[in-house]
């Protein structure tokens, strides 16, 4: 196999056709998923970031600063009144849940052995898990992946 | 802000006990889930891969090797009986499915200028786009990411 080094030529993700490719060139790293993840467990400092993730300060820097520039996350004063600031998930960043459950619900079935331990995502009213994320089509049929297929442009 | 080199004291991913880490330690960069995205459209070979993401060699074979290793795809003789081989979803790929649509999703919803074209995931039997993936309790309740907590280990 060759391992050599050549030329890039890479499709702009920026600008594809593809929603898929264009939503992994704005937030398609471990590090900015799990940084949104956090934010969504209610962490918004870059303290409380650096110390749930064990990232290297100048990564998470440029993470946050990205996620920032892309509108995911957006910057407040801190709402303790000191001089930090928190980092808030925007409306658009609250949206990437069904990403974030996607990923949690895959890992849970298919990353632990059996009887391995997990956190675990609950309704808040009852406690309960929530159920998998399925996909339906618009007369509410369950949808897998071979009753589906991509119209390209 | 201090963008100097730094001892990584990185949590193994591997061995989080949060779904959503482990997930991304095995599938979390923008070419894994491209290469996933683009083997249920059907691709399989290594040169149809290396068309569609312009993707340079060496990367995309170390990630096929990746994706092989963690259980995602697998590898078959040519279907055409020719000397290539065929990389196929494994089931447990297959069941990245939501992963790929919820990327797709909020990328549909967040990415694009209005009245930008976009490609879109249809229902096979009847041409209709797909709904939304929605969360839902245990009880048949729509949830948003607020209705939710993570209870931890």
């Amino acid at each position: 196999m060759d391992y050599g080094v050549e030329v890039l030529k890479r499709t702009s993700l920026t600008q594809a056709a593809c929603p898929v490719a264009r939503s992994l060139d704005a937030i398609g790293d471990r590090w900015s998923l799990l940084i949104v993840r956090d934010a969504f467990d209610g962490i918004s400092r870059f303290g409380e970031f650096r110390r749930s993730l064990g990232i290297a300060k100048g990564m998470l820097t440029a993470r946050l600063h990205d996620l920032v520039e892309c509108g995911v996350l957006e910057t407040a004063p801190a709402s303790d009144g000191s001089a930090y600031q928190d980092y808030l998930l925007t409306e658009k960043g609250r949206a990437l849940f069904p990403v974030v459950v996607a990923l949690r619900q895959w890992g849970q079935d298919h990353l632990y052995a059996p009887g391995e331990q997990h956190s675990v995502l609950v309704d808040v009213a009852t406690g309960s898990p929530v159920e998998k994320l399925e996909l339906r089509s618009a007369d509410g049929k369950a949808l897998g992946w071979s009753d589906t297929r991509v119209r390209k442009l």
